[in-house]
C-alpha cells in the first residue's frame, strides 16, 4: 500500500523538514490526513454549490454557481491522484472526515439563497485560510498542490455581490445573516476541535513532531488572530457585522 | 442581435437542406430552440447528477457520479458557446424550457437512489434518442454538435450494475421500480407534447417547413416505434419490464 515506508530516525536541524519527511510514518499519516479532508472538502463544496445552483433566481447565476462546482471536482481529482501516488486510496483518506464534515454541513444547512452564499463565502474562507497556515509545515509538493488547490473559484466576488445588492433592497436582512455568519464559525471551531483531537498525525502538523519542527504556542496564538481577522474582513466585505 | 439574417426565398430541392438554412428565420428559431432545451437539459442533468452524488451510499459512488455531472456541464458550455455564436444569450434560448423541464423534474422527484439512477437512465435515455432522431433534419454543424452532446457519460453502465445489484439483493424491489419507469415516460410525454404545442419552429423541424423537407406520417410511425422499442431495451437491461 505504501510506497514511502519509515527509513531513518536520523535527527533533523530543528526549523527545517528532513530531507525525505515522508520516512516518517507519522508525517506521511499527518499528509494523507491533511490531503484526505481537503479531498473530501472538495467534494462536499462541489455538491453545495451544485446545491446552491439550483437555488439560484437566474439561469445566468445558476450556470455560474454549477461552473464553480466543477472547478472544484477539478480541485478534487487533483488531490485525489496525488493520494493514489502516496499509495491510498481516496475513499480511505476521506473517511475519518465524512463524519465531522457532515455534521457541520447538517447543522449549517441553509434555508435559502443568501445564507448558502454566506456560508460558501464565509465557511470556506476559514476553511481556506487554514489550510493555507497549516501549509507552512508541510514538504514543498505537497504545498503547492495545497496552495493551488485553495484557489478561489469565483464565489467570493459572486457572494458578496448578491448579498450587498440583497442587503441594500432590504437592510432588515443584514442583522439575520450576520447571525447566520456567526453560527457557521462557531460550529466550524466545534468539528475542528473534534478533528484535532480525533487525528493526532494531523495535529502534530502544526505543533510539531518528534524530529519535525510545529508552530510555538506564540505562533499559534498569532495564526488564530489572523484567522479572527480575516473572518472579521469577510464578514465586513459582504456589509456585515462578525 | 442575429448573424444570419434572412436572405432569399429560393425554393429547394425536397429532401435536402438548403445551401444556407440559417437565412430561413423559422430555421433559425428551430435550431436555438433545439439548443436552447438541449442546454438547459444539460445544465439540469448536472443539478439531477449531483445531487444523485449525496445520495451515494459510498464514497467512490459519490465521486462517479459528481464526475459525470461535471462531464454534463462541459456539454452545456459547448452548447452555450454555439447560441452564442448565433447571436444569442444562452438564458433567453432556455428560457421557454424552463417551466416544461422544471415541472417534468418536479412530477418525478425520485424518493431514493435507485429512483434517481433508474431516472437518469430511462430518462435521459428517452431524450437522447428524441434529441438523436431529430438531428436527421438539420445541418451539419448543429448535427455534429447535438450528437457529440448526447454520448453517455458513463451513467447507463452504472446505473445498470447497481440497480440489477441492488434487485438481486432484493427482487420485491422490481416491480415498484418497473411502476417508477412507467411514470417517468408518462410525464416525459405529457411535457413534450406541451413544449410540440408551443414551440412551432422546432416542431417545424420535424414535419418539415416551407422549404424543408420533414418526415411523413409513416416516418412519424417508425420513428415513435425506434423510441419506443429503445425505452423497452433499456427497461430490459435494467432487469424491469416495461
Amino acid at each position: 500500500m505504501s510506497d514511502a515506508e519509515p527509513a531513518s530516525g536520523a535527527a533533523q536541524t530543528p526549523g527545517e523538514l528532513p530531507a525525505d519527511p515522508f520516512a516518517d510514518p507519522v508525517y506521511r499519516e499527518a499528509i494523507i490526513d491533511l490531503l484526505g479532508g481537503l479531498a473530501y472538502g472538495e467534494l462536499t463544496a462541489f455538491s453545495r454549490l451544485a446545491g446552491d445552483a439550483e437555488l439560484a433566481p437566474t439561469l445566468d447565476g445558476k450556470a455560474a454557481l454549477a461552473r464553480m462546482a466543477v472547478t472544484e471536482f477539478g480541485h478534487y481529482e487533483r488531490i485525489s491522484a496525488r493520494l493514489r501516488d502516496l499509495g491510498i486510496e481516496p475513499h480511505a483518506a476521506m473517511d475519518p472526515f465524512v463524519v465531522p464534515f457532515d455534521a457541520f454541513h447538517d447543522r449549517t444547512r441553509p434555508t435559502g439563497w443568501l445564507e448558502g452564499l454566506v456560508k460558501a463565502y464565509v465557511g470556506d474562507g476559514i476553511a481556506t485560510d487554514f489550510y493555507r497556515e497549516i501549509s507552512a509545515y508541510v514538504d514543498p509538493a505537497t504545498q503547492n498542490l495545497v496552495r493551488s488547490v485553495l484557489q478561489d473559484v469565483g464565489q467570493a466576488e459572486f457572494a458578496v455581490k448578491a448579498v450587498r445588492e440583497a442587503i441594500a433592497a432590504d437592510p432588515r436582512i443584514a442583522g439575520r445573516l450576520a447571525l447566520w455568519g456567526r453560527r457557521l464559525v462557531g460550529e466550524a471551531l466545534s468539528q475542528a476541535q473534534r478533528v484535532a483531537v480525533e487525528r493526532d498525525a494531523l495535529a502534530s502538523l502544526l505543533v510539531g513532531g518528534h524530529n519535525r519542527p510545529g508552530a510555538d504556542l506564540a505562533e499559534l496564538g498569532r495564526m488564530f488572530a489572523r484567522l479572527t481577522d480575516e473572518h472579521t474582513r469577510r464578514m465586513d466585505r459582504l456589509g456585515l457585522s462578525a
